[in-house]
């Protein structure tokens, strides 16, 4: 079989090493980004920031209104209000949501704990029965650890993300004034900060929790890294209530905001006397930044314990081979290098100079990252894994070559390439899907949605077909190895993609504080432009966030029957049909919770709105500042209020599930809920991504076929709006957070898998 | 083991004399509803006309303009012209689809004659070695007739369907003025003309092979009801292209005349100035009758068939037991005798005499057929079933006693009574869940879209909790079998559920017809009365047809995995997973391309009324007729066009992964097809019922919220017109089509497993 070129003291070093190197870079790039000066509404009245506003180089041609100190002042106040709303409804959530993670990790405790009857003696190993193991005590105690810290570093990483967020917009937008490439570095360069920070973050407290256990587990790698699991489902379920919770907040606001300001008022978007506008740009921060960064971080927790927890069963862990064992780290670690080199193309080699620029620049991260990583991915694995090895595969031991494994990971992340390339085609007005969809809004908004429907369902099938090819190359090969690191491929150029990702919601708020800040039309155009560009990335991001959860829960799935002792999951027996069919329609149930809720949560943010308008004297009229607190104060209570039963659903159906009707049903439900969640959650975001893309389409009037539908106000233009509003909870709440529900409950009956195939099964024990 | 009460005798008369019966009271009804004079536009003066219109109880209080003769006469044009549209649609679609049907007739016969070379000889039979059963070729032969045979039957019932609705709608127009509960009976009485027709014919049509086939086959009973599976095959063939074909039709008429007339030109629906209105009236009976009757035609033939292909190789087939064997088709029988009482109790027993009993009189329908058959189902089962029996199950007998089979089919028929319910609650509007989507009309149309969308995905759980638990009970007493029989317990009623859903377009083109002719606000008002009734009741009828077609598929699924001798579908091999998550992509990709259709030809539509207005003088003041005749030539063309593409999806699935994927493959296809379709198939129908009948509850004003949303013109009720129009592809194309492709796709692949088993899965042997 041979070994490892790479020593095991070599990947103790490599590993945390190019974690570092990854916090640097995005410490780097903050203070790029905060160079820019945003003097503070106390007046901040430093010599260099009333002339300079970072950069010296005043002759830009586009230049315009960068001595204002006025408009400098305005930005600074609408970026605190932002940031402090922001603030205070995470402090909330996480208040809330810190009970809930508490009372589970209990659970978690008391359920695996009595798998031996909280007994404190070794036991001996499920897959090698010669050798003892730690008792499940230990497992209980060590995965309820594991369970918290990933939870607290999903809730640093979604946090820092919005810190910076909410730290860059009015940065981008002072830069707009500069030119739109000034702007989109800015917008770029924070997104960066967070995907680095994130997948460093994440590597370095994976890594350190792995040699602090180890410090207890010693050479039982198996308990060691059942135990580890627990990081990925702390990671996972922060995200769930992260991502449902800021959907609804960011959604709630948005289309509230919308159906009184632009239907029903004719006032432009993001307008100041837009009394929920303030509450519209928080909910970026805290949904499309917070939510997303959580649920990125929970599939990179939860691929890489998926992988680690089938390696430690596999020839890795029984030869303790360190190195080898920690390869899917390696990935991650040499992910972290070539996004960095990748973000210099965008930020140092070449400049953006023009609006149409912009998506290719980020198209560009794309496939610079991908082919950088593909040779990244050989280099790790020759210099990481042995030739031969073996793979556990249900009971049986495959052996697998090391080329093969470098075809499992290079397949996953191709896959995430082409889905990415395929919702930019579907949701970019720069192609004939959104332009047919702008086109319809001649008919009406009926003949929009039609369209948009039908073009979210289109845009399923190719995604499908990567995700199916991608399944069976790595499944053939290294069988639930195979795909969990098929999901790291697509997952190790996680920082570019956060990156580019992070970028849409930071310039939609860039464009927003343009509008209140009173900013001239040709900066809001720029920014405009940017926040186009931004709907794209936005959709690719769900794109790369959907398949990648579709890989690895099928490897989270993959971990649990082989923890459960399950040997095949057959269709052909009711036990798994009807779990089958019932997680086929949990999907379903999720989206009608969440989109319901958004819906309720808009019309009480209407009313609001409305009174706002009737009974504020003079607002309308711009002499009156609106009471912009009571609006963030409803997002707040409504997202905390109704994220509860989504998230419930989504958390106890594993654990009913399993405990009443057995490992075999929940099987069922898993295989299901994944088959049918990753089709529903591509076609909403992208439904929802086209519908945006054709009104701003129609709005920037950028071809000949756009002006005939145009100008703002247009009937097709009215149409289109309402086609985008529909869309707002799909792309943004529904569509997103079902990543979460297929992932979240795979690894939750992973980590309870030794509990429900112990004491699960209730009724059909009975009966 | 023992033997049935009931002679085989006996078996050979019962089956056809329930047929007849079926027959002959259809016949009956028909002949009552002709008393119903319309005279013709030639002036039919008979005296007899002139002043009876078949009843002579002028003192009905709300009588109303009874003697206008004129009224009668245009009412008769309008018939005739709705009449002829529908059957020259017809012959044209038949034209378009018989070609095809030959083709793949052709197709059938070589593929399965090919499986032993086209050999003459008889081989030794598939579950018995020791007996010599018929060749391939007679397989395929036979295959091929009873392929034909079910097309053929399946054209007949959509056919006759039709001329039914279109010579019952004027007259259940005319018989509105004299009462809602008159018009009520007519249009029940024709909805069940065209239930038990089907039902009857279907029955007797594969009664009659089954003997005729028994001359060749003797003994073979395998080879038999091989082929047999074939009459399945050919019916939903048939249905695949009259739903889709007839769909894109209606919906691209109602759609374009929606548009036009309702949003554009502010006159109301059905106006007789909107030239599309003829075409949409079509529409509604070459849609919703002859593409229903298909369907569900489609879902017995199938249901006899898997029931009677598992049934030959189990101890009935084994034992030649006869009346055994025909448990299924007796059963249907029985059906009909159960309908038959039941229907007396909408047209006999009781009355109508105001609006509000028109829903509970069709819900009772549904309770008092349901309540009956489950005594029928027992008769039947303690008169034609041994106490004690064999059941084949992939590779195993298991011993089945026939409590246990009663519960399987009566499990079948209480979840179709579930559907049925749950289906109503949520699109009727004298409940909440679509007073609450009315309501949201206030915000505008996104939020009316939201809720709808919100309320379709909700009203999917308890519908799959229902099919679960009818799955795992029948599953888990009599395997396959088992499934195919709950199948035809939901089935069995089919004649009552076809009555309260034909009854549904029939009201609605009386509505048109009353609206064209001119008749009165009052009468309109009765005629939208009954109308709202069969919004619910359509709604109610594709819970049912979805609900079959799930159980139906899993059967044929079952009983291909038989005869392609597979013994397990594990989703935890890469084959079956990718199957199943690609199979799972496909009602999504289906429906992107019907719902594109109905989009593409309303646009045309729109187009083609838009230039009628503009360029016929008069028009709009009445004083013009518009071109009818071309709108109609639009529909046609634009369906027959369009059906093609997702006609040939489903055609040509099974057979490209059965051919190049192998059969394990293809059983993940059927699944995943068949947990998702199901899903959006439910969701989508309930949706589009839902916001039409939100619109319908404004319209009416007939509470105090209602008024408060209206009336007819106001901002609200402009919202649920759109949303009305989005639901118009979803309820009655693409939802409703996706039964057939859940269906279809399993016969399909269980007529050519013998070929997929011998020579297929082509890639997988190449690498």
């Amino acid at each position: 079989m041979g070994s490892a070129l790479l020593p095991d003291l070599g990947t103790e070093i490599v590993i945390p090493v190019c974690a570092v190197v990854g916090i640097v870079f995005s410490l780097y790039q903050w203070y790029v980004v905060s160079r820019v000066k945003v003097s503070s509404e106390r007046g901040d009245t430093s010599p260099s920031n009333n002339n300079k506003n970072g950069y010296g180089d005043y002759l830009i041609e586009e230049e315009e209104g960068v001595n204002d100190q006025n408009v400098v002042a305005k930005c600074a106040d609408i970026q605190n209000a932002i940031s402090e709303g922001a603030t205070s409804f995470l402090f909330t959530e996480y208040q809330y949501v810190g009970i809930f993670m508490i009372a589970f990790a209990i659970l978690i405790f008391l359920f695996l704990g009595s798998v031996e009857g909280f007994s404190t003696k070794s036991q001996p190993c499920t897959y090698n029965k010669e050798k003892m193991c730690k008792p499940a005590l230990a497992t209980a105690i060590f995965s309820t650890i594991s369970f918290l810290l990933g939870a607290i570093t999903s809730v640093i990483s979604g946090f820092l993300g919005m810190k910076i967020a909410t730290y860059a917009n009015a940065r981008t937008t002072l830069e707009a004034r500069k030119g739109v490439g000034k702007a989109f570095i800015v917008a770029f360069r924070s997104g960066a900060v967070m995907g680095f920070l994130l997948a460093a973050n994440g590597l370095l407290v994976l890594h350190i929790t792995i040699n602090l256990f180890k410090l207890y587990y010693g050479d039982d790698w198996e308990g060691l890294f059942e135990a580890i699991t627990g990081y990925g489902l702390g990671g996972s379920s922060m995200a769930l209530f992260g991502r449902v919770g800021g959907g609804i907040y960011t959604k709630a606001a948005d289309v509230g905001a919308d159906l009184v300001g632009k239907v029903e008022r004719n006032i432009p978007e993001d307008d100041p006397r837009n009394p929920a506008v303030i509450a519209d740009n928080v909910g970026d921060n805290v949904g499309d930044i917070a939510g997303m960064g959580s649920d990125l971080f929970g599939s990179y927790a939860e691929s890489s314990c998926a992988a680690l927890v089938v390696a430690s069963i596999s020839s890795f862990g029984i030869e303790h081979d360190f190195t080898s064992m920690c390869y899917p780290l390696l990935i991650s670690s040499m992910g972290i290098l070539v996004c960095l080199i990748t973000t210099l193309f965008a930020t140092d080699f070449f400049e953006i100079k023009a609006v149409k620029e912009i998506e290719p620049a980020l198209k560009h991260q794309l496939i610079i990252s991908t082919a950088l990583m593909t040779i990244g991915i050989a280099i790790v694995t020759w210099t990481c894994l042995p030739s031969s090895f073996t793979i556990f595969n249900f009971g049986t031991q495959k052996v697998v070559k090391n080329w093969e494994l470098f075809l499992c990971v290079a397949v996953g992340l191709w896959a995430g390439l082409i889905i990415g390339f395929v919702t930019e085609y579907y949701t970019s007005n720069a192609y004939s899907p959104v332009q047919d969809v702008a086109d319809s809004c001649r008919t009406g908004a009926a003949t929009n949605v039609i369209f948009g429907l039908a073009l979210g369902y289109k845009s399923v099938i190719i995604p499908i077909f990567a995700i199916a090819i991608a399944i069976f190359v790595s499944f053939s090969f290294a069988a639930m190895y195979g795909i969990a690191v098929a999901a790291l491929g697509m997952l190790s150029t996680i920082a570019t993609g956060l990156a580019i990702d992070a970028y849409g919601p930071i310039s939609d708020n860039a464009g927003g504080i343009a509008e209140m800040a009173g900013m001239s039309h040709r900066i809001r155009e720029r920014t405009d432009a940017l926040d186009a560009a931004g709907n794209t990335t936005a959709a690719i991001g769900k794109g790369f966030a959907i398949g990648s959860a579709a890989l690895v829960s099928l490897a989270l799935f993959g971990a649990f029957v082989s923890r459960a002792a399950i040997s095949t999951v057959d269709v052909l027996t009711p036990k798994v049909f009807i779990g089958l069919i019932v997680g086929a329609m949990l999907p379903y149930w999720f989206s009608a919770m969440t989109m319901k809720s958004v819906g309720s949560a808009a019309l009480k943010m209407v009313e609001e709105v409305r009174r706002q308008f009737n009974t504020i004297p003079g607002l309308m009229e711009g002499h009156a500042k609106p009471d912009y607190a009571t609006c963030v104060k409803i997002s707040t209570d409504a997202s905390i209020k109704e994220m509860i039963p989504p998230g419930a659903l989504v958390m106890l159906t594993p654990l009913i599930v399993g405990i009443f009707f057995g490992v075999e049903t929940l099987s069922g439900v898993l295989a299901g809920a994944l088959v049918s969640g990753v089709q529903i959650a591509i076609s909403a975001s992208n439904t929802g991504g086209a519908w945006d893309n054709a009104k701003k389409y129609i709005e920037a009037g950028a071809s000949e076929h756009a002006r005939t539908l145009g100008p703002k106000g247009s009937e097709p233009h009215k149409a289109a709006v309402i086609g985008d509003t529909i869309g707002d909870p799909l792309k943004d709440t529904s569509g997103p957070s079902l990543n979460i529900l297929i992932k979240l409950m795979a690894v939750e009956s992973l980590v309870f898998a030794p509990f429900f195939a112990t004491h699960g099964g209730i009724l059909f024990k009975i009966f």
